[in-house]
């Protein structure tokens, strides 16, 4: 009995257990089943497989990369220049490392060179028209790579054509200021005036150099900004260290503005309407042309008239003087003239971006775009090819883990290979224009990477507030090159640092206030969030204001792997935090774009406006309180966002709720755009730039001018400002708080 | 044995049975079971519940809506306006038929007025200075409503004050080409000039007048152009029927801009920067002033000097002569001069709008926006209260059905009562200005139901071509008012049609190209899809260009009453049709926005373009094959589009597949927008609007000012826009792509 009341409870058993997997299993919930997308829409980053990903990020990969960009020149539209075009078209399409699509982009754009049949002369004429002295037309090569026919002969890029003589004075930085001061001192009518890099705007030299009759410009990089001092080639400078050679000259755009020069505004296709070449602004109105320190050093000391300030004074072991103008009467160029004779032209070329994408799982609509320039002036084995050779390197092993099957971004990534970005960042500047409501609407961020390493010591980022957070976290989880003790982010706090309210001693991340790469269009004319990544030398051990090889023949391979980055660990130590913020923002559930960390910078830019204008304001009877309101609001919007994001539960609640809060962070910087006046400088909270400042960079400039000239029409510009900034403030801060 | 066989069959079935239970509800599918707003986000219009809703809409609380709007006059600003500020307010917060919020929002802005105290003059006077006639101050009164004291003097706001008098002249409508014909045949310097109402911009009287050295000038509304020629109040005019009576005024701004005059771009806070007075644009350089037809009757029909030409004849039972300058030596005025006497003066004043709102209950950062101005120039019985009385109405009706928790819409809706429209759309510009960003990046589209009924004829809407089809289907839904066979769309394709390629005969929808009422600075500022809905009276029955008591005194509760919608039942399927649209666009899962009727209206204004100036262009070397090519993109991208949306089941795909389809058709219309110019003009398809053409009119006027100036500067600019038009269309057709 008791055996069949077990059997009996048994069978019992096993019946219900049958019935509750058949109740379970067996019978759809219809209505109830989650649909298979659930899953997929509420999956955050995959932090394992994020750091398997770098992980296969190669050091060695990125030097031969380099090698292989660098093999000759690849000045924009030439045929070395096509030649990466190829590699990187190559690169992208590999069936089993590459993108799932890779294309160029052609634009027909405004560019200028000197002319290869009739090279740039600048020469010390006597008055019997004598040639004393001229000054060598291409840099001395040391290895090779100089010898290349390729190579460009040095040049400032927008230069008009033209033959200008006249007695020789120096004018420092060749600043607005400078000349008015040197003005002050010597009659400038018919004069040539030699300048040092550095200090304002490349074309600003020769922009405001003109008005005082000044007929051309010498610019020169000098010594005590580049070299620390050093001069000399036999021992001192490259090829013995990665100090600029004598007869190293830095070329440059010399424009102020950015983008194809013919086409503002509008995309640079063949059809395009372009205007008429007297109306671009911006550019030199008379001859200006760079040259080495050696010969620099033959005319400044030379020079007569009085000898220039201490302020003035730079490396060479000479006084330099005013000019008397001209040189001093007991030199042997006593009475000569300097001579310019340049040839550049203009031309429309066809130059070609590359790009590359992968299509995002969960929201394919949104992007995240990282990028970098492809041409260089030369063999541009930093600038930009350090930044190239690791895009290259990340695209391999995402295109490797695509293809494999094992990842695919939540969004979409687009990569971008830029060209003509020597010319004025022109290749990224038509592609904004060109698909700018598209990119408006749908870029969560760009990510830019141009010249990856130019030394070893410490990370530089530069980027808006909000992705403070985000390359903080990626420098946290890479090891500093050479170092298995310290992150990147336990470098770069040693060596710029700054004490946030909140956060206490924190790396100090830089504003990206001006146009110095591809950037630019997307921060200044899009209003997109952007980030630029490099990694940078050590600045308490050189005055160096950049590399020294920057735009000569010199920045080659051979230069990079001998005196940058041997062996290549930093490059991959910038591959991986890049790829660290790449893959963060392309797949995190919520943006890792941080609101308060904006209104932190908007609350430290505010105090120093404050602390710098608000009494003079007030005494024009101009009150910053709207813009004291403005802050105040995107605070507590900020604030309040971020309590929403709290307390939610993203990963559960509707997707759209993610959404709607992912848009508001994404479109925050839209907010930030001038709606007043156009520009390539909307972005009113980093731009314009024309002074150096950490607060509100227009208010500053429009401050500063007012102070200058005093006149009713420049305080109204300020008043207009103080209400543009404190309208757009509040307009950012609607976009934070509750949708409706 | 059986039977225990049989219980124990029976038990264990039981026992089955309950593990089969257990199994299905007992136990939960973790993470198989769909979370709650799975079935929310796939939720569509409820066409049950829409037809609830619009059969609660009552032309009996219509009606009493107006009659209450419309108890005092309510221009903006004053305490009439206030009254009404007031009512929205009350209505929308009311507990049980109210929105979820309602609030004001107030701007400090430039309005102008007459002076109360000196009233504006108009007269003839003699050599000797004696008065022979004075125009009529105010317009005569036939109900107590002309009586009230609110009833501001006729005036064009925005006139400068002065005193002027000269020799009149008769100038037909006072276009550019009127003045420029009258030049060729009596000398202008020092004359008054009298206009007829219409054929070009208020402003642009007294605008192109004053290079003539003209010295001020008068407007009437010619009895052919308003009355069908009916002048005696006697028995013709109003009370008797709807036509203006012989002393009644059309008042208006002005103005050739919209927005406040001080504060373009920026919001009119009371701290905002205001520009200099002197730098206004785009109003009156000269006094002008508006007259009833008796009195203009008595000065044209006085004027001496040629007869005009037929085409600048009128009703009046005279000819119309140019003017000797001056009246006809027979006449009591002869040697005459006609004077001005104009005290207007400039205000910056406090204007609100009224905000209301009803949060979306899936998508609340989508926004619906439903709005009509609050503003009028008298008691505005049908400018604007027949459009605010049934608002009031729909919101009664929509805000009682979410107070009783029967239904939230998918998306939020916004209601705008806006202030000081009739100075010039400043209210919704503000609104614009003070919201961009949010408001570009949110909004799905704009209605606005101003003039809601000016006739019981057919239904008039003007829009965006994408929004065709959602009209077209409220149209079908709502019975013609007062029919029971027909539909507000039978009515209407009887009325107004075209052939479309795609659908036949169908109604025809207007363009959006003016700046008439509020839409324009969602439309030209924002690139918002929009559309304006109306209804109107039989232009085959009178050659009236608008109702006959436009922004005249005699805009009354009486007479729109008696003559325009006896019982209210126009404005009632006014309601129910707009009310549908506004449901669907709220509701609908997928954007009832059709990017393919979008492509068949640009086909069709490149057709006409092409025949319009393909080859005059090409004899300038303009080509417009770049347009041809972005349209012909356009149409591809939009098939793809629309073959996409077929292929879907987007109810049960991810709810962010919508979501990017249906953003991909919100943004549509921003990709219009003119990148290269600033201006309140910027949809490039719709905008500018100098000349009346069907196609894309900024090329148009553009085409036009070349061939009239024949200036190589103005061909440039065709070219430009060839480029700008391409390029935007071409922006628009990435927009409709596969988003990567």
């Amino acid at each position: 009995m008791i055996k069949s009341v077990l059997i009996g409870i048994l069978c019992g058993a096993a019946v219900l257990t049958a019935g509750i997997l058949i109740g379970h299993y067996g019978i759809d919930k219809s209505s109830d089943s989650a649909p298979t997308w659930v899953k997929d829409l509420s999956k955050d980053v995959d932090e394992n497989l994020l750091e398997d990903l770098l992980s296969e990020l190669d050091n060695k990969r990125i030097e031969e990369n380099l090698r292989e960009l660098t093999k000759v020149p690849h000045l924009a539209t030439t045929a070395g220049d096509e030649q990466t075009v190829q590699l990187m078209l190559n690169r992208w399409r590999d069936p089993e490392t590459g993108l799932d699509q890779a294309w160029r982009e052609e634009y027909m754009v405004y560019l200028s060179f000197p002319d290869p049949d009739k090279p740039n002369k600048v020469t010390v004429v006597s008055p019997s028209n004598g040639v004393l002295h001229t000054v060598i037309e291409k840099e001395k090569a040391y290895t090779p790579d100089q010898e290349n026919p390729a190579v460009v002969q040095p040049y400032a890029c927008y230069s008009p054509a033209g033959q200008v003589q006249g007695k020789l004075v120096y004018a420092n930085y060749g600043r607005a200021s400078d000349y008015q001061d040197l003005s002050q001192r010597v009659p400038l009518k018919n004069t040539i005036a030699i300048t040092k890099s550095g200090g304002t705007g490349r074309a600003d030299k020769a922009i405001d150099a003109a008005p005082y009759g000044i007929l051309g410009v010498l610019v020169y990089t000098d010594p005590s900004d580049i070299n620390d001092g050093f001069m000399s080639d036999a021992n001192e400078t490259y090829p013995h260290s990665w100090y600029m050679p004598p007869s190293g000259v830095e070329r440059g755009a010399y424009a102020s503005t950015y983008g194809d020069l013919l086409t503002p505004y509008l995309a640079a296709k063949e059809e395009t309407y372009r205007i008429p070449l007297k109306d671009i602004t911006g550019i030199p109105p008379i001859p200006i042309q760079p040259i080495g320190f050696e010969d620099a050093y033959m005319l400044i000391c030379e020079l007569g008239g009085e000898a220039a300030p201490a302020k003035w004074q730079g490396g060479f072991n000479c006084t330099y003087n005013y000019g008397g103008p001209g040189f001093r009467p007991s030199s042997a160029f006593n009475n000569s003239d300097v001579k310019l004779d340049i040839f550049n032209y203009g031309e429309v070329k066809n130059s070609s971006n590359v790009m590359g994408v992968i299509r995002g799982a969960v929201e394919p609509d949104r992007y995240v775009i990282y990028g970098n320039h492809r041409d260089s002036w030369v063999h541009g084995a930093i600038d930009p090819s350090s930044g190239t050779s690791v895009m290259l390197e990340l695209t391999r092993v995402l295109g490797k883990m695509v293809k494999q099957g094992k990842w695919r971004p939540r969004r979409s990534i687009i990569f971008g290979s830029w060209g003509a970005e020597e010319f004025g960042l022109i290749g990224s500047s038509e592609y904004t224009e060109q698909y700018f409501t598209k990119l408006s609407e749908r870029t969560v961020a760009y990510i830019n990477v141009d010249i990856a390493v130019q030394g070893n010591a410490s990370l530089q980022a530069a980027g808006m507030p909000s992705l403070q957070n985000v390359i903080f976290k990626a420098a946290k989880q890479v090891k500093a090159p050479g170092l298995d003790s310290m992150s990147v982010y336990d470098k770069w706090i040693r060596y710029s640092n700054r004490t946030s309210p909140v956060y206490g001693l924190i790396p100090s991340l830089r504003y990206l206030t001006g146009a110095g790469s591809d950037y630019a269009p997307f921060v200044h004319y899009l209003g997109i969030t952007s980030l630029d990544i490099s990694y940078t030398f050590d600045r308490t051990k050189t005055s160096a204001r950049i590399y020294p090889a920057y735009h000569t023949a010199y920045d080659t391979f051979d230069y990079s792997s001998k005196f940058i980055d041997p062996g290549f660990y930093t490059h991959q130590a910038v591959g991986k935090t890049a790829g660290s913020v790449l893959v963060r923002l392309a797949d995190s559930l919520l943006l890792p774009m941080n609101c308060s960390d904006y209104a932190e910078s908007l609350e430290a830019s505010l105090d120093e406006a404050l602390s710098q204008f608000e009494n003079p304001l007030l005494a024009m009877n101009i009150s910053m309180e709207p813009i004291k309101h403005a802050v105040a609001s995107f605070r507590s919007a900020s604030n309040h966002l971020e309590q929403v994001i709290r307390s939610s539960d993203l990963a559960n609640e509707t997707p759209l709720k993610l959404r709607t809060i992912n848009d508001q962070l994404m479109l925050l910087d839209r907010a930030f755009l001038n709606p007043v006046t156009l520009g390539k400088f909307r972005h009113v909270i980093w731009a314009p730039i024309q002074i150096t400042t950490r607060t509100f960079p227009g208010l500053s400039d429009a401050y500063a001018g007012a102070m200058s000239s005093g006149k009713a029409s420049a305080w109204a510009q300020v008043h207009l400002l103080v209400s543009v900034m404190s309208q757009v403030i509040e307009g950012a801060a609607h976009m934070l708080r509750d949708v409706i």
